[in-house]
């Protein structure tokens, strides 16, 4: 597999049929500036298309932070967004537009892991705050070491999170006062408490530890039927979405064509014959 | 009580009010044919009609297995859906429709158990896996036996589920993440694991521990009024498929009828005179 | 800060931006009646308004019960709505016009609590069953002593809860198998049962614990922007009853106003300098 | 082709792929009894599945009436559900539920003309009032005489029409204000009132014409592409009931089976040698 | 029957079960405080709930306007909301909270005509704009002069319509794309277009015939069955939001009550023997 | 005004503020191939960010077309997605996704249109069929000549339309009857009808008539306040897609900044001094 160069993210395979997407900017704990989140919809959208990539590991780079949130350098730049000046609040209208479509592409950047058709595993570790949440809550799975450091951490900085986390974290977890808690109070949590309301799935002593884990995850998401695996992802984001009658009818509508694929042959005949499947591109 | 008699089911009555349900195809670790969704229909259309049930266990005949899914061999069998010849492909379009209307009544069977006025309970011990997964996410409760197998199996044969459990199972359990791994790795998972995120109700040595767990609660409900017990099942389900507004608007106007019921006062006496309440048929 | 006088509440500050909500009637285990739910929605709608209070804590009074359910008395009362005499059943459509008035209005009353536009923690102790779990379920947050004893408890006299329970339950825990369980059989359920499904946040020894750790938590949301905190509320809220982009395309309207505030210079400010911030009133 | 007998309706075949359902009960005016409602649920449940047909003409037999309605004498048989004895209504709540079932079977029997998948297109002539809106409703298409007389009927009876009129007239013409006007004062309403609003196609000044000009509509549409036809039908109705983007991405889904077909290069053969294309049967 | 003195609005019963609010302003074209919204909130408040009235005409005093929207002098007055300060505008966030609740209330005043259980009939005449189309598509029926001026005129004035009219008429009436034309050009337009487009049910010469057909919609639904009326507005509405399957299954529960009615029988009976059937207040 | 150079669109600028975008293409009646669709999504997303743009007119270029759909010559070009070898067909699932993956493109690509934040008013004459009437539901205004032909074309060409007529259409005109005829049976329809129907905003004699009644109504959307006219189109379209609460809600958020504009005093002032008013640009 070969991959575009991108500024901040490394892209690799480490094994065939997976990628791993690194954010690359462990000095400054993996922060965020708008740059990085255009490139990661690049970057996303490229692996969705990939025929050769079957599953995602997503990770930060160094030992210290899976991502701290938003650059708060870049955050402080005159002419980024999060310090306008006055004149461009001089109509509060006319600002709110500016926010509004800022907020939509910011989310449809962050959106893009969940859009991907291929299923990304997340793994976190040390500061993983902010946006790292928001982020986070857009995988399909989350490894996390025992050191991790969460926080919905929005609130004080005086903002209420409008990038994802306060939308998909109560059809996230399993208990919506836990939810309350951490949003409003923006607290710290760490590993065996995510993991005890659902947000991780393991929890792991060390970094090295939890990337041998999403990637051994990866492997196995890689060795079944891409259309068994990409189906599964998008059929349990559309339920979330929709009521029970509009998930039964979509999926068997979807199925009309899914089923007609030689992986299904394929499969069983691997599983009769206890080898190792070999699956077509998609 | 008495029942119909079924092909593949054995249909009894443990106690007064409530009925009990078991896969009789032990032989075949109670996998399932396309007779045998037909047939569970009309059993669960059944006993949501009968005015002498009031409360359900589901399980399934011999030791070894719930339910172990589809039955392999039915599904090989020249003639079956699942065994189309060629020109059943010719056009692919023409075989989508086909396969539509074939997973809108397979579903349609399941969800018979969902839309079973009555409450019902389901023992898994076993295996218990694929359709298993689906019929159960039909139940109101799930009790299980410690040597459990469950697994959301569908990946594994190329295809993502659509009777279901993809569907429900994200609206049953309290971790996103969890659903997606087990559903995305098809790997199998246990009685304590399916007790931490919520998916059984509780967890016992052996399988009669089991059904006599799912007895005793039936008998429960059973003992209650079944003007209350039907609304509440119906109130729950309600409220999972819409926002809150629609679903006080709803119970406010179920209410208008079900409030106006002799049940109340017998209820009521009875509980001041701590006798057991008798409550005319529903 | 000042509050009107109630009947049936006592409604204080025990710090500055914080309101202590506590129901007065331990005579009656903080039982209600009607009169009891009209002031309340006044309390809330109050406070809601009130822009000296930032966050409440909600508790009942005396030692035995944070609320044992509808006041048993009143409802026997002749008068009231729930000992109507014959002739108001007289034509069964028009006595459910009357039901669905009362319940709209019943239910009103106790959504109050969940649209105050302030965080809500409920301190629940002793009984605390059938309308009082209608009520916890509008609070933000749940803590609660470990000799708590709740239950939906309206099966036992003959009715399906129609006052939120039902509708909100399987939206803040995590497992839809105990919803049903504890809603159709009305068994009571305690601390550490509540702990686990997630439907409360913490448990303590005693009375006064648990009110020392809400007012805490009150504490800690009173100190941050009430822009950002209020907003959190809002946007988790109008999330769990809508999908994943009406809840991204709401958020960033919003904000295109709420960013506009000089909270997040003075939250920010304020963190570089490791100094309390403060805020203005909202 | 060759149907079924069936006992209420005639069911022909006035051309190649077109079926003609005729209510055959001109001396009771067609009204319906229960065992009609059920019989047609079985002819349009028939007719969906029958690859031999590809649109449907359904009209009522006789000179007077396409349907008055509920047949008011088997309404009033004793054991009628229209004529309860007093110990039935003897428990208001489970009167409600006995109502509730043969609602829901009822509203399911004339759904099923929705429900058919393929055009069905209504001839509506004479009397046609109450239960003859809710099945006019639920065809594809309506082609009417001068001298049709329709009525929303139900509340001059006292009561509030539930088998679907209420529900699909303000989706299915074009101004609210006059579906109330007619729903809520019952008054009559003829052929040109109802072409302005938008609720049938066409009127013609003989039940002859009207019956002509169906058959000509019915046969344009078999002499297309059913998987394009049956495809257009399903698309509207799941439109009508979601959003837009849930609109897009179902047809999306359904469409990656659907244009995988050979009706698509047969049909544009056709179009270019401009001779009449042959479809497979669907 | 009698009615509360209110400041605002005189109601009186020109027939029996008849109530008729006229906006007794004329001096000022009937345009609106906000003292009147929250009048007209308690207006129909009492008449929803007064078991005398069945229907209601809705009309303006005076031969200029039915309503000429918004009070300008109200509104310029110091301490009005719509002439702030700029200290109420100092923080960009505190106003943006200021103006929702004012619109929240605002919009939930003018609701409540929709919210009125018994059909409203509006006579719109003269002057009828902004503020006016808003009220005009809370009420079930429209007539109106052919003298009459309608304007969404809100761009005019820099705002987006934020009470109704925006969120409503897409739902009235029968072309999207008049419904853009008009509220994105603010244009006048007249009683033939509003007829056309489905917006009025019927133009008259002068306001008393309009008055006059009014009164006599009123009272045809007057003299129908209460429990039949009343649910028929609610089942509109409610399918309006809802889509058709959540739409059938709750018009079946209300009907779990209400045909267990006498109002069925007595116009039965009336219909048999042509007699004016007399229903018990409802 | 500047605008980027497109190949298949000229956009230029009639009038201040107003933006014309022509397809220019006219050698092929205006027909798309797939670099068209791209190509437009770039101009109305430019547009929309454009703030010397207030209001657009889009048309077709020559006399004959406004655009004929898809360009068949394009579609047979080998490597063209409509005409796929027959290994792209291999596997069925695997042709889906990309059926799936290629409509979801072309559906945001004609979406755009509707997204736009400015209001588009489309000129339609001559032959407007297939893909034209895609595109034209999504504009907010539409204007044709009396010799337009319109069709909802695809079913003759084997297909059901899923770029967006089928998902807009209902929603767009005031008779569901007629959006069936029209779409089951691909037949013509004209200007009359369409203006009958509502689909269209009015009828002129030549092109340069109806080219000179959209960009009259193009200009006076331009000289109103941007923040009004923009915030109109939005609310106007979310409320098509939500109930009414949530539509009421949203509009009460967007308007906490949005009345917090310049454009209101300054809209008021030029009322009440009968000048024109100057906006700043948005």
């Amino acid at each position: 597999m070969s991959f575009p160069q991108y500024q901040y993210f490394n892209v690799s395979s480490p094994e065939k049929w997976v990628a791993h997407v690194e954010i690359n900017r462990a000095e400054k704990l993996n922060a965020f500036s708008e740059p990085m989140w255009l490139e990661i919809r690049r970057v996303f959208e490229n692996l969705s298309d990939d025929a050769a990539v079957r599953s995602i590991v997503f990770s930060g780079s160094g030992d210290k932070a899976f991502c701290a949130g938003l650059d708060v350098d870049y955050a402080a730049t005159p002419g980024s967004f999060f310090n306008p000046d006055s004149k461009d609040k001089a109509d509060a209208a006319r600002y709110a537009a500016r926010v509004r479509r800022f907020a939509y592409e910011f989310q449809d950047c962050i959106s893009s892991i969940e859009r991907c058709e291929k299923p990304v595993i997340c793994v976190l570790h040390g500061v993983s705050i902010g946006l790292a949440v928001d982020i986070a809550c857009c995988a399909d799975l989350r490894v996390c070491t025992s050191n991790v450091t969460f926080a919905v951490k929005e609130v004080d900085i005086g903002l209420a999170a409008d990038i994802g986390s306060l939308t998909r974290l109560p059809k996230i977890v399993g208990s919506y006062a836990w939810v309350k808690e951490v949003s409003l109070t923006a607290r710290n949590f760490g590993a065996q408490e995510a993991l005890r309301v659902g947000f991780v799935n393991s929890v792991f002593q060390t970094k090295a530890e939890a990337m041998s884990e999403a990637l051994r995850l990866a492997k196995i998401m890689a060795s079944k039927s891409p259309v068994a695996v990409q189906g599964t992802k998008n059929f349990l984001d559309w339920s979330r979405d929709h009521d029970i009658m509009t998930g039964l009818r979509y999926t068997a509508v979807w199925n009309g064509a899914a089923v007609n694929t030689t992986d299904i042959p394929v499969a069983m005949a691997s599983m009769r014959q206890k080898k190792v499947p070999t699956f077509e591109k998609l």
